[in-house]
């Protein structure tokens, strides 16, 4: 192969045709025809140009979907360079491009400069290079790393390549690196540091591997979908927000890895740092607090590592220019009793209202204390408990109501007026003990089985956590779904798992080293 | 994501209909409201089962291509399962593949089991893991690499997991690793091995990144597209035939793992040697003869390296019960002069009527005496002799003249008859002196951009190779092209590279390190 950039080839008149296929695959449809003429071969990439605008796709051939001259786009194809039906572009075989020199002198364990890594985001971000090649990339950062300088490199060009918002003032933010179910400590952290004046916009993302993400929560209370103008609007007037950040185009590079991370389910920690400090950036975050949990079936399984990731991560934050606290938290289990979406909300507002499970609000008034010490609102060490007079006094719940109605919701929402799944499969404990593991896997696996995050109202409902005891045919666990249908998928997953041990239950080994509860 | 094989989820009756959209991706239309029913998300494979046959596809939406109850396949999907138009298909959600566990299990750096390799090769050839996975696998054999054991059940698996060909008799073959233009020694040595006695069918491939593949030059003299049966029968009337291995079916995994391979322009060790045995096992090759271009700009560059590769697949083959005997040759430069599919088979028949260049006749007659000993026909060390003597005596070129009449083509074929392109561009010589180098990545690139392998008549023609003296203005070189325009192309490309340095030649540097030839 051509590793040299190719000379420019000429370029082709086409017709554009938003084409009726739905994929977030950037492909674009040529008449067989023209495919002979422009030399198009299997596995080549074409450029599709109009004005200075350009993009590269994939080129599938048709002999009657596309005429003659027309070339059929898809969504994302037409939205990269703003492309409408009948539009004319220009068409030319895409060049060997440069950034995939750049890929394959770092997966030779050399060290790339600035203006590489910047190529290589650059022409992610076109398609100029595609999922194979950004694959390869994300891959090379798993077996090969990046140091400190490619990782800052990264970050920024990740954060450049995409819309930023300007709030105009210092803005607080607090991020968790996730792995947990049932972790909805957001929605509490937010109104907390938000009503003691602090400014936390906090944009959030949706469940890609997990039951819930903060977005899809906040989604039962509240509109999180919101243009850049509104939300820098609502965040001035009440000092704080939760959105989902994917409208925003923030770091939109970080997509586009994502979806080639997801089906190998790899998430290098270079990759993983410079996306979640990109879009920091990018918010013009100044003052970050990061959740780091930690234990087995967590993300990170020791101490030791999450100390030595909180060092890497505070660092990086003083070459960006954000300032970063690491909270070491327990992510042995989930947060909480509730995962799923509407649970969680349910969970999450019963808590601001004064009543909730110790592990989220002892998790959430931590978090927040530090962002209250870091913002001068409490001296150090007392950051925790004036984040619990906040939540005490009811400040966080009466500024969460006003979040709600500025975000365009109904702030009077109660917890008992969110609807749950009405299929419902209970779990009772076969012995009397203690619980000795809550998994978070398991939990995860069988709330998804049951529908959520896409059927709001599914999830499960955790009866005890680590360390309770237990009789034999109490309660231990919940299963909501929406759908029949989803309950008995839910019901099959739980059968693979054990999600609740209890001490002395019995465990049954079947073959191919499956264990099932007893 | 879950990482554990997940519950069987439920099945959905659909009619199959093959879409008019070519691509070599498995791909499968549904519409947006059975994605709805079926819980399609962003990423999901689907699994299109007819009967006991299954195939993996990853799915698109529409509203209008496919009504609601009709899945669209592409022709690649339909194949993998003999559908048919209109064939009732039952589609499922494709649970999480176990051979993902796997790859990430050597991701990690482990070693996998013979069943754990087996499974992966198996799931690459369903479908059951797609391209990023694929990718994810050949990359951990670039980066973390498989112990000889691994290799070995890589190699078998890929043969089992295809069609087989049984000529009933001890099979003689003859493979070069690649990465050198203008290697058609293929075409002198079968010939001369099949003129001694020796079955030797030899099922080459298209060129991917050469401007001609052995299948390709052979079609300029004959038919290469021929069914498993006609093989057979050719082979063991005439000994041996060259043919094109792409109808058969062997190791078709092969052709999944370069297509990801490809982009990124890796071509690993471990896969390589699996590759190229698992083809020869699979036609049933016992004796092989192994052809290594080393040197500056081939794939191997030094002889102790080529000698540790030697040593490699000796070792492999002794496993699998193929003798093999390796030919370290000189690969710094194209072998022969000409490089195109016409141009090259226009100088191998000359070479077999007896005229041709020093370094393409002694390197076919070399290998093919290797061959010769290997099969008893010639006493050690008396190979490369007899070889001569079979060639000089216009044996091998009468059984080539077999060959193509037992293929379908004329035998009375003159090297004359051969047409070539007509657009010629000469280059000439800037200086007097010797020539030092001539650039294989250059020719091969040049001679693409003129329009080989496509284009059957283009290509470049040496006048000069490594060592010649040249005077000011005489002809080094000669680009040849079916069409204008590519030959435009070609004195692009041309303008970016040295392919052929003579001393004391001008070389001038330009920014960005890009040189011209003066």
């Amino acid at each position: 192969m051509n590793l040299y950039l190719a000379a420019k080839m000429t370029e082709f008149k086409f017709v554009a045709r938003i084409i009726d296929l739905y994929t977030e695959e950037r492909i674009a449809v040529i008449n067989s025809k023209d495919a002979m003429r422009l030399d198009i071969k299997p596995f080549d990439r074409i450029r599709i140009r109009k004005g200075e605008k350009a993009v590269y796709s994939s080129v599938y051939l048709s002999e009657k979907l596309t005429e003659s001259g027309v070339i059929g786009v898809t969504k994302v194809v037409a939205d990269a360079v703003g492309l409408k039906d009948r539009d004319e572009v220009l068409v030319e075989l895409a060049p060997q491009p440069l950034s995939l020199v750049y890929i394959k002198k770092k997966m030779k364990g050399e060290t790339l400069t600035k203006d590489e890594i910047h190529k290589i985001v650059e022409d992610i971000a076109t398609g100029n290079i595609g999922p194979l090649e950004t694959l390869a990339f994300a891959l090379t950062e798993y077996f090969v790393g990046l140091d400190m300088n490619e990782i800052e490199y990264l970050t920024r060009s990740m954060a450049e390549v995409g819309d930023r918002l300007d709030f105009g003032e210092p803005v607080y933010d607090k991020h968790s690196i996730g792995g947990v179910p049932g972790n909805k400590v957001s929605l509490l952290i937010v109104p907390i540091v938000a009503a003691s004046g602090l400014l936390i916009p906090k944009t959030s993302s949706r469940a890609i591997t997990s039951p819930s993400g903060t977005a899809d929560t906040m989604e039962i209370l509240t509109n999180v979908e919101l243009e850049a103008e509104e939300i820098i609007k609502i965040a001035k007037k009440v000092r704080g927000c939760i959105v989902w950040g994917g409208m925003l185009n923030l770091a939109p590079v970080d997509d586009l890895i994502i979806r080639v991370e997801y089906p190998i389910g790899i998430d290098p920690e270079p990759q993983m740092m410079a996306s979640i400090l990109a879009k920091k950036l990018a918010v013009g975050v100044n003052n970050l607090v990061l959740d780091i949990p930690t234990g087995k079936g967590a993300k990170v399984e020791t101490i030791e590592e999450a100390e030595r990731l909180a060092r890497k991560f505070i660092e990086m934050g003083d070459r960006l220019g954000i300032h970063i606290r690491c909270g070491i938290t327990y992510g042995e289990q989930p947060v909480g009793h509730a995962v799923g979406p509407a649970l969680e909300a349910k969970e999450a507002l019963k808590a601001l209202m004064g009543e909730g499970p110790a592990s989220l609000i002892e998790k959430s008034l931590s978090l927040a204390g530090l962002l209250l010490e870091m913002g001068g609102i409490a001296p150090i060490g007392s950051g925790y408990s004036v984040a619990k007079e906040i939540w005490r006094k009811r400040e966080a719940y009466e500024k969460m109501r006003q979040i709600i109605e500025a975000q365009g919701g109904n702030p009077n929402i109660k917890p008992e007026d969110i609807p749950i799944g009405e299929h419902i499969h209970t779990i009772y404990s076969p012995v009397d003990g203690y619980v000795t593991k809550v998994d978070n896997r398991a939990i995860t696996e069988i709330a998804r089985a049951a529908g959520a995050p896409r059927d709001k109202g599914a999830g499960v409902l955790l009866y005890v956590k680590r360390g309770y005891k237990v009789r034999k045919g109490e309660k231990i666990m919940e299963i909501y779904a929406e759908r029949s249908t989803k309950l008995q998928d839910a019901i099959r997953v739980l059968n693979r798992y054990l999600p609740v041990v209890v001490e002395g239950m019995l465990l049954k080994t079947v073959s191919k080293g499956e264990m099932y509860l007893s």
